[in-house]
C-alpha cells in the first residue's frame, strides 16, 4: 500500500477547509453573531486556512428563514457583510444540500459573488441530481466538489458507479464523508485508495469529511491525508453535528507545511468557542455517539439523548438495536 | 506491512487490561471509595476484562500513606477487602515503579497473595534496576510486564538494547507505553512492528497503552493490535493521567471477539465513573493536551493548567517553547 509521505513529509498538494460555520451550525441553527464569523474569517486567513465555508445554500421554500440564522442561507448580502470583496487569497465555500437547494433561483453568476466554490452533498442514491446541480455550478464559473455522504452505509458497487460519473463531471475533488463515524482507518485507507484510482487519472482530488462518534475523526484524516486526499476538513474545538468533526487545532498542529499557524485557531477557541459552550451548546464526543457509530446509524438518536440529558447509555444501546 | 488481521478478525491472542484505578488514581490520589473499586471488579468479570490493575505497589517509606488511597500501595489486606480469593478467570495485576517500590519488603511469595501479574514501569535509561524487579518478582512467582514509559523520547538504538535485554528475561510482555501522548498511528506501527522483531521470537508478547492528548489513545491502540500486539491496555471513562486513556467503551465496542461484552462497562461509567466528574475530578482531552503532546512533553504543565482553570491556550502554547 504506498503512502505520499510520512509525518515529515510537506505535501503541497495539501488544503485545509474550515467547516466550523457549516457544520457546527448544525449545533445552533446557525445563529452565529456576526462577531463571531468575522473573527473566525479573520482567524482562518491568519491560520494560513485554504477554504472557508460559510454555511449552506438551503431554499428558503423549504427551510422558514425566521428559524435559522444567517449561514443557513448564505445570500451574498451576508456574506458580504463579513468578507467584503475578500481581497484576500483563501477561498470561500457553501454547501449545496441535493433536494434542498434552488441553485437555479439562488446561485448568483460567479462574477457577483464572493463565493469561490459550491460543494453538493449528496446521498449515493441522488447521484443525477447532484452531478446536474454540479454541472450548473460550474457552467456559472464556481469550483464545486461532490460529497458524498453516509458513506458507511453506501454499497461499494454503487461508490464506485458514482466515482466513474464523477470522474467525468467538472469536480475539483469527490469528499469521502463519514457522517455516521463508524470508520476507522483501515477502511478510510482502503476508500482512499479506491476514491483515488478514479479521481487521479481525472486530474481530481480526494477529500475528507470525518466525524469523531469513535474519536476517529482526526486519525481518519491523517490516515485519508497520508494515502493521498488532500482536501482535509476540520472545525474549531470539533464544532459540528452530535459528536462533532476533526479539530482544526489538532490538524493543524499535525501538518508540516509552515505556511499553517495554529495560534490564530487557539485565540479564537479561548475567546469565541469556549463562550459557545458556556452558553450550553452541546457537542463533541460522548458515549452515545460512540454506539451510533459502532452500530453505523444515523446520530439522531444520539443527539435526541444528549438534549434530553439523558445518562442511561446501557439502555440506550440496547434500544438501538430496534433502529438497526 | 504485514499486519495480524482487520476489522472481522477475532484475535485469541488478545487480553484486554483494565488500568481504571491504577491510571485513574493519578487524577484523584488513589482515593476511590470501595464500593468504586468492587463495582469496577464486577464490571470488569461480566465485560470479559482479561486483567485488572488494582493500583501500584508503592514504597511507604517514599509516599506519606495518608497523602493517598490504599491502591497506591495494594496491600494485601487492601486487595482481599474487594475481590476475596479472586475465584475468577479475570487476573489481577498491580504497577511497580522503578526508584519508588520496595519489591524486597512489599512483594509476597505468589502463593500468599491474590495479585498475578508485576507490571514493571522504567524509564529507558533505568532498565537494569527494572530487569532486576522483573527477575525478583518472576521468582516470588507471578507473571511480569515490563512497561519502557515516554518512548517518544527514547532514542531506536535504546530501545533496541532494551528490547534485547527484555527477550532474555522471563517477562510474558513488553508494552509501547506513549506517556505523553506524542505518537501518531504510523510511528506506533513501526513500533509495534521493532518490539514484536525482538519479542515474537522469545515466545513473549508486546502490549500498548496510549494516553489520548491529541485524540490518538483508540486509535493508535487498534494500530498496534491490527499490527500484532495483544495486550492492550484501557480504563472506564478514559480516566488516567491528563488527557487520559484508550477508552475500555471504545474498545470492547471494537473488539470481534464475543467474549467481551460493553454493557457492564457502560452501566458502570453511567452510575459510578459520571459521578467523579460530578463530583469535580477532570480529566480527558482538551487543548492544553494537544500542546504537551504535540510538543513531545510530559503532561505535568498542561496537568497544572487545567488545576488552575486557565483558558489562555495561546499562551500556554507559546510558554511550553521555553520548557522545549
Amino acid at each position: 500500500m504506498e503512502r505520499k509521505g510520512n509525518l515529515m513529509t510537506y505535501r503541497p498538494d495539501i488544503q485545509v477547509f474550515d467547516a466550523t460555520i457549516r457544520d457546527g451550525g448544525l449545533v445552533n441553527s446557525f445563529f452565529f453573531t456576526d462577531e463571531f464569523v468575522k473573527a473566525l474569517y479573520l482567524a482562518n486567513i491568519r491560520a494560513g486556512v485554504d477554504y472557508m465555508e460559510m454555511g449552506y445554500l438551503a431554499d428558503t421554500d423549504i427551510f422558514k428563514v425566521e428559524d435559522f440564522g444567517d449561514w443557513k442561507f448564505c445570500k451574498e448580502d451576508s456574506l458580504r457583510r463579513i468578507v467584503g470583496d475578500n481581497p484576500t487569497d483563501m477561498k470561500l465555500s457553501v454547501m449545496a444540500d441535493v433536494g434542498r437547494t434552488n441553485l437555479q433561483r439562488d446561485l448568483l453568476p460567479k462574477e457577483e459573488s464572493v463565493i469561490d466554490m459550491v460543494r453538493v452533498a449528496t446521498y449515493i442514491n441522488t447521484m443525477p441530481a447532484a452531478i446536474d446541480m454540479i454541472e450548473y455550478a460550474s457552467s456559472l464559473g464556481y469550483e464545486t466538489t461532490c460529497n458524498i455522504m453516509a458513506i458507511s452505509k453506501a454499497n461499494t458497487p454503487d461508490i464506485q458507479e458514482a466515482l466513474t460519473l464523477l470522474a467525468d463531471s467538472p469536480i475539483k475533488a469527490v469528499y469521502i464523508v463519514d457522517s455516521y463515524g463508524a470508520l476507522f482507518p483501515e477502511q478510510i485507507q482502503q476508500l482512499t485508495k479506491m476514491y483515488l484510482e478514479y479521481m487521479e487519472p481525472a486530474g481530481k482530488q480526494v477529500g475528507i469529511h470525518a466525524h469523531d462518534n469513535q474519536k476517529m475523526a482526526f486519525a481518519n484524516t491523517i490516515e485519508a491525508c497520508s494515502m493521498g486526499a488532500s482536501l482535509l476538513d476540520a472545525t474549531v474545538g470539533s464544532m459540528g453535528r452530535g459528536a462533532g468533526n476533526c479539530g482544526m487545532e489538532l490538524l493543524l498542529g499535525f501538518l508540516k507545511n509552515p505556511k499553517y499557524n495554529i495560534t490564530p485557531i487557539l485565540r479564537f477557541y479561548e475567546e469565541y468557542t469556549l463562550k459557545l459552550k458556556e452558553e450550553g451548546l452541546k457537542w463533541g464526543y460522548d458515549v452515545q455517539y460512540l454506539l451510533t457509530g459502532k452500530m453505523n446509524l444515523h446520530p439522531s438518536s444520539a443527539i435526541a439523548f444528549t438534549k434530553e440529558d439523558r445518562k442511561d447509555y446501557s439502555n440506550f444501546y440496547h434500544q438501538l438495536f430496534d433502529l438497526d
